[in-house]
């Protein structure tokens, strides 16, 4: 071997014959599959021997203008000198040749992003000696002639169809159907036609040189980490490509040596149910690459799996019972070393068995938890590791109706997963529409150009919404979501008629009525009814909840203003609502008239007159959440929106609505046409309503308190409601709303000679609140991060407005994740930080949160309790989520610091 | 004296007779009044003696709960026994009483705003010695009567009316018109009726005890700090509340005591005109309060003016020409140890001239640059201290037209003071009938609802604008004001009629083509045409703004986007274009047609098919300003405003633009439709057109680089052009657009062998960009901080929707200043702190510049020259306000430095 100065400068680790130079804790230097390689071989499992030459060599080969460092073909000429010793044959030997696969493996795996060469050693001379040794000539010239296809394609560049044309039209002419048929001759007839081919498009012969070729194939795969496919998945998994990849060099086995000879893949469990049973698939006499062709069917691996698929073709444990035993024996070696699941690669070659590959498997939202569970139980994991295992995102698949995957479908239209959930109904083009046919039973899809908060009351009463228009976190995704109503948004293909009586899309009309099922976390939309399957929160999912429970920090409440949301968040395990938006229950059928009578008057005194009608309304909606909500925390947040929302908007709404309460059109198109804005979202709303008119908040205050009042005088137990105070920019906007609380609430407490305690607080939603935290702080009990809004105004981005562009934004790379989906770290996340440090040095017992979208969201999660705060607040339907997410959080911090000391 | 315990406790200080326990510098303690009737006193000029009672009693009082600390009432009894010996009589003697005025003084000059009592320890005792001693009875019963209704009134609190009711009825039952017409014993009458209505009022008698009337007043001026009047005036003008005010108690000496007395103001200068000549009014035998009440007409100070006014009343000069002398050497004395014009307040008692009050003398904005300019070659003050003395705010009245104000006029309509200026012109309602007027040689006024960038050529058409919406920072506000164009906007009252053949205010209707006259910088719309007197950038101008560019250490460029514009900036000063805005040249009549084709193109291809036809515009618009600006750095922002700016938005505009360019119109809907947007701000806009387009970016590019090119063959002088970015939120989205200015500039230079040095930079407009200023800076070599939007991001506030509820926060305290016009420094400014260090950080040599309004506003300039800016840019017209307030900014902080040394 070439001599190094030290451990750092060793390029190429042997592995093989049970025992390595690298372990499966190198995936940094080695790549996943050397290092699990390497880890088999140290386990003392079959796996052939062979070498990997790491990372480093491979960003050596970048920074010196794609050469090799010196001393590097010493190494691994030593290298491959021991894989010859250890399988007794000689590398480019004639007549007892050693064949390598050459294999990329980078630290993270890149599926099929990367190149494969394998036979690689055989040329016009070493082909015979494969020949003579295997006593299989046809086997010995179809290996080769894969070789030339696959070293001309991958290594020199030549274009596979050129080889499938070849070999097609040599079909054809001999009326030969299945590569089978061919025998040792038409192979070697190919491969003759395979070779001119090579020196016709590169005007040399194709390499006979063995060592040529495998420095070939070594620089392709360091040349294939920066191919297109390569960067495009790194860029979309985030996978810096600094790291760069090892190569992975190793002797061939074959499963392609006859009938005693296979080759397969299997999880040691099942990865779609979780069963604790193994589970794959094999096919005799083939290499790997027949498996992923797709020709011939795959066998069962165990009998059980035969006889429940009805199939006659045997199963391993039938077909090779040594070989089976051997595989049944290392699988529970795996998964006693790992301590999960894995899924494997394996050949046998003649009667014996090798191991290729070994990583943790992928498995189903309820197989993981599943696993998860189950390996605590056999005292494989502990309840934190199970906890650590299932990734939360996940668990939304557990939480919704789905489409029972073998029901027929017929896909009507695609758009963006906006909330999860399947549903089956009528569609129906309005608001009023949905509610007037929900009301009498019916099933309804509320499908809409896009959604505004006047169709709330639509999408409540909507079994499912689809949209033209709009993004992830466009009003009907935001709503849906809340509500767990199944949403697609965004599907332009979709166009609504002008008579509101059907839409089309690709030629196909669909009218009102017509039965539609959407899949909310597909996106998909499909014409008819589609069976789903009910969600089954089973015991697996109870008990890994609560491990989580007991792992986490933060408290998880919810996002909800309906006794409906409350309840369904409660069963969710929320410990308190994080956002009771006020404004839903403004546009209630019931109320609006007075809502815009109070818009309309002319002085405090007419505002004044109309909101004393809504306050009894009010007051009774907070009673009816406090009573659900009973013991635990209710943040109420005082009107937010513009008033402008609450009014129609084109002339014929006006006119309609002007006639159906009584209005004058003309004095209410006058009030629109004043309270329309160019940017409604940096308007007039918030607490500049407050400032303006201060009633409307005295009155909320006054609902609010009352309430509290009232239920606590009925359930005995005291209610401490929080308010909150949106849209804060500077202190004396809180101050100022703040001493308006407390003088109403003063007040009430008087009258009624009751007492009561209550927080104010507010949003911190603005990067001048964040900015300004320390002063705001002083006046506020609790802040909450409002990361909706404040991702729009920290990115000067509206949300409304962003799905046009943002897909150019995530193609470009400029944006890894929509910002408003997982929090923008090194922009919204530092304001965050900011308003959370400051105001904890101002007021060190300040309780902080967040009820933007974010709070559901599992990144999002991670950073906010790295940054300390007491709770987040999502949509009722993502609070496991959040549950899990937080516990999460807490254990990875919990490592973190023990890591440290 | 009662002895303290230190200087600190020294709560009383003497004054008069030629030397004080204070002095000038002691406005912090002693108030404005009393530091300078100290000061006056220890110049040896003949000040009444008197004491001052300090700032610390007052904020004492209040700390106390409206008690006065001990020991105060000792002092304050020994320093009036000073004052009663230094004038020969005894405060309450019978025979020989002390009168004594009680005048409230703070640190800053709040007129008006606080309560003084005069002729105090007259009682019906002392107006007996009064009479007796001056040997007027009707001067002491005068007196006393004054007192007693300005005691009662003052510190007692009764209705002033009550004692014009009865001294009136009393002239009505005699028939008497003037007060001069009463004799003694008509007062003495008066004077009983009056003690009546006080004991009526307040169930006890007038207080006869002097001391109490002087405890009474002190208490009154403590109390009246904290009055209403006092309260908005101090929060209008920054005052806190901390600083409390100080209380003069000084011997009072008559100018209404006969003919040999008068009461009188002057200044040593012309405050109108700032002429080296003494000025000022007198009233002979009057108090101060005759003065204030105008009934009489006050008399000149001197002969001159007296013959330049044709006035036959002798002035001061002719009827007091002792005390005129007297006054004349004082004035000398005053301004040789002020180095500043004065204000004073003097009376001539019996022929003795005292001086009651000296302040800096306000003045007008040409008075203070001639006083200035004057004063520093007469030696009294250095050029720094000339730049120093001249309010950057107040240039702004000389760099306009202005109203004669002789003129007689028709107030029309008021609004926002928007754009200063005044012009005539007749009435047009549409920005293309205002370009085909101007075209025929007519002056024109839009007149609209609000504008948008669609009516640019009629702004620039017009000669002023009204509009009836929007605020300081709307759209027409912000336009006009670059343009140099007078406007008021936001004119509420305004009714623009529906056909647009008229507007209606308050019940006048004006029509199309009628001619009024508007005052931008008042704000106000007058009927028919009112003379208008041009701007003089006299002498005094060019040499203060020399000494100014001589001081200052930021450079000062313009927002300049035309020819024009450019030359205007260039006379005005600026060293170069901060912000050439390109999508006015967009909007040009003769371009839209291209513009539109781009944006309805259906892909990239015919896109650049459009914007070939833009590409030897923008060239030639480019070449042409770099002509201008020859040997200056010119800084271009690309494309920044949404697509939908450009398309016609209602339904009738976009079939007339179909029409007039046979584009289709359902396409032309479509496209409108398709690109609308809920908060465009926040929109797809800025480089968000570069991602998605880069198309646009490229033909900007190319025109920038060729006419750099072409120019610089030309001149023989290179060009270097700045091209800069918009709407940066992430560093990748800057890298991405520089990625491609780069390749577009190495393209033509290649294609025309040609050299060049350009810089690309980009804006700070937005929270994120300014929080990851470091990395930005690794691709930027210059930052603009656009400060307009980074205001609306950071506050979340619309500058073209906050004008409905602005004036809630100014009058609510909330904002002090409009934040976009003075920039908010713990917000806004905060971000441009972290940006500014953060850039600089990453990129030592960063150039950072402003470019939002705030760039012409004298506080805002302060402040980012201590944060390290190297230039401001603001519109042209404003150049030399920038100019002056850099200078100011550069002087303060060498000022602070060397004090701190």
């Amino acid at each position: 071997m070439a001599g190094g100065q030290g451990a750092t400068t060793k390029r190429v680790y042997a592995f093989g014959a049970g025992k390595s130079e690298g372990d499966a804790s190198m995936k940094t230097l080695l790549g996943g599959k050397g290092a699990n390689l390497a880890e088999m071989s140290n386990l003392g499992l079959p796996v052939p021997p062979g070498f990997t030459i790491t990372t480093e060599v491979c960003t050596a080969y970048y920074a010196n203008g794609r050469a090799y460092p010196a001393g590097l073909e010493a190494e691994v000429d030593a290298a491959l000198a021991r894989v010859g010793a250890l399988v007794g044959k000689a590398f480019g030997d004639a007549t007892n040749p050693l064949l390598v696969s050459v294999r990329s493996g980078a630290r993270a795996s890149m599926p099929g992003m990367m190149d494969t060469v394998l036979n690689l050693g055989l040329n016009d001379a070493t082909v015979e000696g494969l020949a003579t040794l295997s006593g299989d000539p046809r086997f010995a010239y179809d290996s080769y002639r894969r070789f030339i296809q696959m070293y001309s394609n991958v290594v020199l560049g030549v274009d596979h169809h050129q080889f499938e044309e070849i070999l097609e039209s040599y079909k054809e002419e001999r009326d030969l159907f299945l590569d089978t048929e061919l025998q040792a001759d038409d192979w070697k007839s190919v491969i003759a036609k395979y070779k001119s081919a090579v020196k016709a498009a590169l005007g040399r012969d194709f390499p006979q040189d063995p060592k040529e070729q495998l420095w070939g194939a070594i620089g392709a795969v360091f040349g294939s980490w920066r191919n297109d496919r390569a960067e495009v998945y790194r860029r979309l998994h985030g996978i810096p490509e600094s790291w760069g990849t090892a190569v992975n060099v190793q002797a061939m086995v074959f499963g392609n040596m006859g009938e005693t000879s296979a080759t397969g893949v299997a999880f040691t469990r099942d990865p779609s149910t979780g069963e604790n049973y193994r589970y794959g698939e094999f096919l005799i006499n083939a290499q790997g690459e027949d498996v992923v062709a797709g020709i011939r069917t795959p066998q069962t691996l165990t009998k059980r799996a035969r006889e429940a698929m009805g199939e006659t073709a045997p199963s391993m444990e039938e077909a090779m019972p040594a070989a089976f035993a051997s595989l049944t024996e290392i699988f529970a070696k795996l998964e006693a070393h790992y301590r999960d699941m894995q899924d494997i690669e394996f050949t046998v070659q003649q009667g014996k068995l090798w191991m290729l590959q070994t990583r943790s498997g992928k498995r189903t939202a309820k197989a993981a938890l599943k696993i998860a569970v189950d390996m605590c139980r056999e005292g494989r994991i502990s309840e934190a590791e199970a906890v650590m295992r299932i990734d939360p995102y996940s668990l939304d698949q557990l939480l919704h109706p789905t489409l029972d995957p073998k029901a027929p479908r017929d896909l009507l239209l695609s758009g963006l997963p906006a909330s999860p959930g399947a549903a089956s109904g009528e569609v129906v083009f309005s608001a009023d529409e949905a509610e007037r046919l929900a009301q009498d039973g019916r099933k309804v899809i509320l499908v809409r150009v896009e959604t505004s908060p006047e169709d709330i009351h639509g999408m409540h009463a909507a079994v499912a919404i689809v949209t033209a228009r709009g993004g992830m976190t466009s009003h009907a995704a935001v709503v849906a979501r809340g509500m767990g109503r199944p949403c697609v948004c965004g599907a332009g293909d979709l166009k609504i008629a002008s008579d509101d009586e059907s839409f089309s899309v690709a030629g196909r009309k669909v009218k009102k009525g017509d039965l539609i099922t959407v899949d909310g976390a597909a996106g998909k939309v499909f014409a008819g009814r589609v069976a789903t399957i009910e969600p089954e929160l089973s015991g697996d999912f109870a008990t890994l909840m609560g491990w989580a429970d007991k792992a986490r920090r933060m408290r998880v409440r919810a996002n909800a203003e309906t006794p409906h949301d409350a309840k369904v968040a409660r069963q969710f395990g929320a410990e308190g609502i994080g956002l009771c938006r006020t404004e839903h229950m403004f546009f209630d059928v019931g109320r609006i008239i007075a809502v815009r009578e109070m818009i309309l008057a002319e002085d405090r005194k007419g505002r004044e007159a109309a909101l004393s009608k809504l306050l009894p309304m009010q007051r009774s909606d907070f009673e009816e959440i406090f009573r659900v909500m009973s013991g635990l925390p209710v943040t109420i947040r005082l009107l937010d929106p513009p008033l402008h929302e609450f009014l129609p908007h084109s002339d014929e709404e006006i006119d309609e609505v002007a006639r159906a309460s009584g209005m004058d059109a003309g004095k209410l198109k006058d009030r629109a046409h004043k309270l329309h804005e160019f940017n409604p979202m940096l308007g007039h709303r918030g607490c500049r309503l407050g400032v303006s008119f201060p009633e409307i908040y005295e009155m909320q205050t006054r609902a609010i308190i009352e309430a509290a009042v009232n239920v606590g005088a009925e359930t005995g137990e005291p209610i401490t409601p929080e308010i909150m105070i949106p849209l804060v920019a500077d202190v004396k906007e809180l101050q100022m709303m703040k001493n308006s609380v407390d003088a109403v609430a003063a007040a009430v407490l008087a009258e009624r000679k009751a007492r009561l305690s209550y927080l104010v607080g507010t949003m911190i939603e603005l990067p001048r609140a964040a900015l300004t935290a320390d002063a705001i702080a002083g006046h506020a009990e609790f802040f909450s991060f409002g990361t909706n809004d404040l991702t729009q105004t920290t990115f000067g981005l509206s949300r409304d407005d962003s799905a046009s562009f943002l897909p150019d934004y995530l193609r470009a790379g400029i944006f890894e994740k929509d910002p408003f989906v997982t929090l923008d770290q090194a922009g919204v996340g530092a304001l965050v930080k900011i308003a959370a440090e400051k105001g904890r040095k101002a007021r060190p017992n300040l309780k902080l949160g967040i009820c933007g979208e974010h709070g559901g969201d599992p990144a999002s999660i991670e950073f906010v309790d790295g940054v300390g705060l007491d709770y987040v607040s999502c949509s009722p339907y993502r609070t496991p989520i959040a549950r899990l997410a937080a516990a999460q959080a807490s254990l990875a911090a919990t490592q973190k610091k023990s890591s440290l000391h």
